[in-house]
């Protein structure tokens, strides 16, 4: 098979792979292609935490055109017993002749073994050289697992002449109705949406994805001293998705408990800077496997992502205003760099206007 | 004939009129068309300050063909003696059966006069009802026209989140070499170059055009004490284009004469506040004929323009870089607008791409 075929294949398992987001984290996106004499016989893809792999889909929808075949899988196919058996199991019973791969597994204990237990029952097996598109699907799958810590995408709209809002805190409305209709549906996807105590005060927002997506997201409040209130739209919609509230630990007891009391989860975090404190809530919300959060403000939340090093991707929403204001908020706030030649690069850039706003998304390139 | 054929050649009269950008002003940009039965006949614009006005150029060219045409012509024929005869008689003189007018001369003492001249001579006028195009290109002409100040290109670069410089000044280099070719090319076009002493201190820059336009703009410099270092590249290149300092009537005497040896121009203004002092510099600036400014900051003089009103076009280059910084320069400072839905906004809103920043373009709506 030529190699530009292979690369047609593994995009086409890419594809079938991105229709798992928002339903199979904490698990990554898989999609899976079989290809028997230049012909697909068989797709599949991971489609819900819990359920079958890529891999035993399209096994599944092969039947025994798999025999002999090859086999395009966005990540390397898993070599243990998890939720589900082995797929390196499946696809040696199914006697595939040859199996690409469109990445490691970036688990480092597992790394590599996938691909050695194929070899070793006789399987070709092929890591494609591809354009970074399948390293880029489980990349938020791949932070979690190796640093403990979810993927971090930031979102924030500001004017022309780069503010979030103006001399007197005012934002609303920044963006157009298309901007915030991306906004809803990137909610609608992730684990965990967070947002500071100022942003709450100023926007009173309910954080809901609308119309609602893949999955229902716990909106995430940076409340120091607990004092969300009761009538806070945040609060009213509690029987609509998961609020959590993250407190030091010298907030006023009573006051947590009657958010407790109400069905408000509560997170009480040991006093430090804001660096200290955003660290153990990154570090806690890994550990109850949270993939991806989008943070949504306000300035100093994600200045102190900014200088944490936590930012992985952003979606900015450039409106076509001037609002002018030294004492206007930009977006991201922080310590910051002291150099632009050393500022953070972003990757992959995708520009959109949308409803008059120019829509930036990218990826922040690693150092 | 129809009226999507008036429009295409109306069309064809602006794209010509276009040709004399950076060449004509303080005189408008004109094109003409000149269409018989069906066919232009002639074509011609306004190409240089002083020279025959779009008119005489496109009846030069239709000769005898002129006789009952059709005449499409950007802007209202000139009906009063100027650097050259009015243009309403040679209209007459020729005979044409038609004149067509993209809008009507934004002088209110010449207004609709052209026209009656026309009609007295019983030739048909008509005022075509464009998207705009026709008033988009004389705008700065017609604000120079009844305001008396020069019209307000503002220029900045800034990163995705929406700063100017880091917090320690620091802003080299924000863009990409495309999108400063684009200001190059800008520079190359208007009359003065304006900006603030702190640009000149932390950036020393030339400010002229690489490679050079249509027209030498003057590099002017707000330096309200006259410090501007006789090393500074400005100063060194005095013999590439003009340069005006904008000084303080009490700046030191011996200072201002030092630099006026060297062949510094110097405008001492009297002492007020922000808005005071660029108001008689937009003054004297429009008296002295300047239609175009291109003001490339910064922050404090951007800030000062938003809070006069003054801004009417805008080229922001956004970089896909983060650099954070609560205490990190925003690119227009000043007082600024209280609430968001007062914001200046922009129309005609172009964005490209431009070596991976992005570009945008637009002009700020009149309120």
């Amino acid at each position: 098979m030529s190699k530009s075929g292979d690369q047609k294949y593994m995009a086409r398992a890419l594809e079938l792979a991105e229709q798992g987001r928002g339903f199979v984290e904490p698990n990554p996106m898989v999609g899976c292609v079989i290809v028997r004499e230049g012909e697909i016989v068989g797709e599949g893809w991971h489609q819900k935490f819990g359920g079958p792999h890529a891999e035993i889909e399209a096994l599944s929808a092969a039947g025994q055109a798999a025999t002999g075949a090859d086999v395009f899988v966005s990540l390397e196919p898993c070599c243990h017993q998890g939720k589900t058996p082995p797929c390196t199991e499946a696809l040696i019973g199914a006697k595939v002749a040859r199996v690409v791969i469109g990445c490691q597994d970036p688990n480092p204990q597992v790394a590599g073994n996938g691909i050695a237990s194929l070899r070793e029952a006789g399987i070709e097996v092929e890591l494609i050289a591809d354009d970074g598109s399948a390293h880029r699907l489980v990349a938020p799958f791949a932070k979690l697992m190796t640093t403990g810590r979810p993927w971090v995408i930031a979102k924030w709209a500001m004017t022309l002449d780069g503010k979030l809002a103006t001399h007197t805190g005012d934002s609303q409305w920044i963006s157009s109705e298309a901007s915030r209709a991306v906004v809803h549906h990137v909610r609608g996807q992730v684990d965990g949406i967070v947002v500071g105590k100022g942003t709450v005060v100023q926007d009173d927002p309910t954080l809901t994805a609308r119309p609602s997506g893949a999955r229902i997201a716990t909106r995430i409040v940076l409340d120091s001293l607990a004092t969300l209130p009761m009538d806070s739209r945040l609060v009213k919609t509690l029987d609509q998705a998961p609020l959590l509230l993250v407190a030091r630990e010298d907030a006023p007891a009573g006051r947590l408990s009657s958010l407790q009391s109400i069905g408000v989860d509560v997170l009480s975090l040991a006093m430090g800077d804001h660096e200290d404190f955003i660290g153990q809530l990154l570090d806690e919300l890994g550990q109850r496997q949270m993939t991806n959060l989008l943070v949504e403000g306000g300035a100093t939340l994600l200045g102190t992502l900014f200088d944490l090093g936590a930012i992985d991707e952003v979606h900015v929403f450039v409106a076509p205003k001037l609002i002018g204001g030294q004492a206007a908020l930009t977006p991201v706030a922080g310590q910051g760099l002291a150099e632009m030649a050393t500022a953070l690069e972003l990757d992959e850039i995708e520009v959109n206007v949308l409803g008059g706003d120019v829509h930036i998304h990218g990826y922040v390139r690693p150092r």
